[in-house]
């Protein structure tokens, strides 16, 4: 079952997933599926498949494809899922955004290649991209400087959203970047532009505040999805202040988790806690948490626990 | 009156100083004095003025003065003050934390310059500065990788510590940082070594997590320094949890200061706001807040203050 | 005497001026006298003082004055002279530059702030300082991301030039960057802009290609300016391989120093072996010439006095 | 016909090999067979392939595989190959080197992965990686930091000399890295330590320079590597200035190679050109010379083909 492509009108939780291993390294195929399962009991939208957070550069080709294949037949077309496709060479990015759609993907996440400095550079990159994929591939934007080394500016955005009609989702996680996410949907607006799905990343650390901005949801991979399920429904229902008070429990951990690299490790390790995963392998090099990062990993998802209890929650 | 420099027992909160000007940009020394009464009015232990959030590289050297001479006589003695010292030439830092010690500072904050690359570098930068200051002039290293570029390493701070007693404090900003610091306690306390003072910034975010690893207090510039006070002073009495109950009330605006380069303006405004000083002004080239940017923050200030009377507090 | 102003049609050799200190990193007055007359001796067309190899981040305010006063007035208006008044801080750019100004400099050169990411902020920078500074004083931008970590693009010069007829100089020394010097011909060229002068940096380590590609002279400090003048005359006059031959004999010091940090040290040692300035002495932190390093560049000095002899230069 | 590994008394000239596409980036395993030819008949010592010059990010792994089963088996163990095995994943790197060295490559180039920033993180992710390589497969230390962002010191490189005998072989090219390569001897020396082999890259930019502070040779991969040949051997025989005076009749061209980025079109349009490979492709992104490129190559070409008739070469 083919499920809808990624549009402009695409909002809520897409997750982030992780890619499961086993305790000596391989891949974890049964975990995918535990995983999945775990995902969509938690009601989230759609997902993101191998991703930088899924250790996609990690993987061997034939694993990409072994992923891909397990994630996509367990959902069964049930909920959109994204494809992450960036790569350092343009022909890889293409044979595999080709191979994700054909197997069912909604679409593929693409960010940019590294030293890519100025304006005309970064439209560039997209631009070949976009014309290699051709028109029926949709693409999510990933805006992530802190990684990636490039900046994309709002001209830039806004000049692939009027020239590629296949570009229909920006996955935000510039930072600071809320003014980024306002300049981008007053521009768009004021200029009559196609308004495109913007997802928020950075590990939903500013969600809310996002939200209020013009965000669509969020494409994260907080190991409590459900809070970013709920979040985002009243967030669409004008129930701020509600959707910030259930937020702002979960904060501790959220912020936790945001703690670049090593909030992988903490992100594995708490869902493997949550019985989503059977290893919280992390390939190497990676982080390794050792007994302290586990202590206090420990006593902050008791703490969230115990506030959640508190409320009734 | 001339207070006790600091030393390796140093604790407690050291609040970064802000620097305020007029809207038109002149240096506000009326408003100096009014947010150095409002700083102690807040309870807290010490100073430090003329850091990076203090916009000290956008200062004349006679207005570098003429702050730590205001600031100093305002408080005049009844609080330790660091006085940042931090600049591209030797010369200049020499110059800058000798004038401040005559002056009754308590010591100096110290980053490293630009474009040291490995671990010798590093400590031959400290080793050449800590000898030019000579053993009279308490030394606090201050480690922000994410600013300076620079990456501190264990084993190069340990071997400060060992070579040099006046280093008698850090100011722990790496990010992620926690078990660096974790590694500093662990491996000073199994070589039998000095333990110095260590206090953390980057706006306080892990302040609980970073006091059970064994931080002795935060030197950040929260416009809540009451909050920071009470917390610290909770942790040291071993009340973690109410600590960390208390911070979480906290902690969505303070993660919301937690914004490189615009955390500025919005601490800036915030103070402002709280009547602290009479204008937000940053200097330019440097960020201004907008319409979005004002209720926003307006909203989170009233949503803190909600949290806080719903507890009573 | 007043020189006249830089201009679009400045061309041939402005030197970068090294600024003197005594063996101690005292300001050395005297050696800049000597230094001024030893480049004047050499014929060069113009002067570039107070710039990131002048040292000029390590010079109090007052030593800053100090050295733009002993030059203009040893100069005394025989050829123009650049004053460097990049600064974090806006106001004391415009300071700094409006002292220049008024003292008899021929106009500034300003490198961007550091942090800048996107074309709109780059632009939006330079086009602030144009405006605080006024039509009246001539800009030459510093285009040297290997320092500044801030990429200009091709787009955002010819909008400074188009918008601000102050503009007039471009220091360009992206590396590599001899593309953008000809799409910068190019597209200025079609479009029927202003043509602005560009003079090359990064140690002329491509001067004859730049040359051919539109360039109108050099702006660098090379410690044989003999050279660069009489190659910048040959091309000027159409005779490129007699200018690149002349060129080739001095390529492999030229290179020697291209050196990024140590080559500071490399020129000013030259400079004194040349009589041009009593220390070699760089303010630290900075790089301090060993045995081998000295050996190696009296080698390499020696090798390129043979084979001036050896043609009957 | 397996070669000799290589070991700490190597030295020479190990080209740099790049890899040949077609016009359209297939792979060219028929233009591999002429380019392998094309270095072994100017001389070479050695190869070093799927190096970063080599394209090998754009590879698949069955690329990878095709490469380096064609090259070595067109060498039939003639003269030993180098592989580059430097991946993000450390079971890529085990595999990838284990299977160079079962079809009898001498040994592997690994450079580190980006983001260790401490001298503690990179001795641990060379250590680990040693280990897992185990003692029988020879490694050559790449020092590349301008493209890595890694910085290796010298105290971590002697580290892994003393503790690793498979270590035995670094590509020096860090740069400035003059004095770093002089410590490295010295310090070696100085201590009584295994004296590893040491090649220059870098393009050979000091190649002269490097080579009387102790370098064995180059590892590069300039156009002409006949002239490499030629000056390492001069140097091995103590013959410098004979060295220096050819190695300068190339440096003109040697210089406009060093060009990050653009130098690998200039070198594979220059191997073209003679009549090496058939295609100068290098896969997107990547750089795309223009006329105006393409001009200056040839005239640079033809300067240096006169300089070496004018002096009967």
């Amino acid at each position: 079952m083919y499920p809808e492509k990624i549009s402009e009108t695409s909002k809520g939780v897409y997750i982030i997933a992780a890619t499961p291993f086993t305790d000596s390294g391989e891949l974890d195929l049964d975990s995918c599926d535990s995983l999945t399962d775990f995902y969509l009991d938690k009601g989230v939208t759609g997902f993101t498949i191998l991703g930088m957070m899924g250790e996609a550069p990690k993987l061997t080709e034939a694993e990409t494809l072994a992923v891909m294949d397990r994630v996509l037949g367990r959902i069964d077309g049930r909920v959109p899922v994204v494809v992450g496709v960036s790569h350092a060479s343009n022909r890889h990015v293409e044979r595999l955004a080709k191979t994700a759609m054909d197997q069912g993907a909604a679409g593929v996440m693409l960010a940019p290649v590294a030293n890519l400095k100025t304006d005309e550079q970064v439209y560039h990159y997209f631009a070949t991209m976009a014309r290699l994929l051709g028109p029926d591939i949709p693409i999510c934007l990933q805006d992530f400087p802190q990684v990636t080394g490039v900046h994309m500016s709002v001209g830039v955005i806004l000049q692939l959203i009027d020239d590629f009609p296949q570009v229909v989702m920006l996955k935000h996680e510039d930072f600071p970047g809320m003014r980024k996410l306002s300049e981008l949907r007053t521009q768009s607006a004021d200029a009559g532009r196609r308004r495109i799905s913007i997802l928020v990343g950075n590990g939903g650390l500013f969600l809310p505040q996002e939200m209020l901005r013009g965000a669509d949801g969020a494409m994260t991979g907080f190991a409590y999805p459900e809070m970013l399920v709920q979040a985002c429904a009243l967030f669409d229902q004008g129930r701020a202040d509600e959707a910030e008070d259930l937020y702002n429990l979960y904060l501790p951990l959220l912020r936790h988790e945001f703690q670049y690299g090593l909030g992988l490790a903490l992100r594995k390790e708490t869902l493997r806690r949550r019985g989503a995963i059977r290893s919280a392998y992390v390939r190497r090099p990676g982080p390794v948490l050792g007994a302290i990062d586990m202590a206090e990993l420990g006593r902050l998802i008791e703490r969230q626990a115990q506030a959640l209890r508190e409320r009734g929650l």
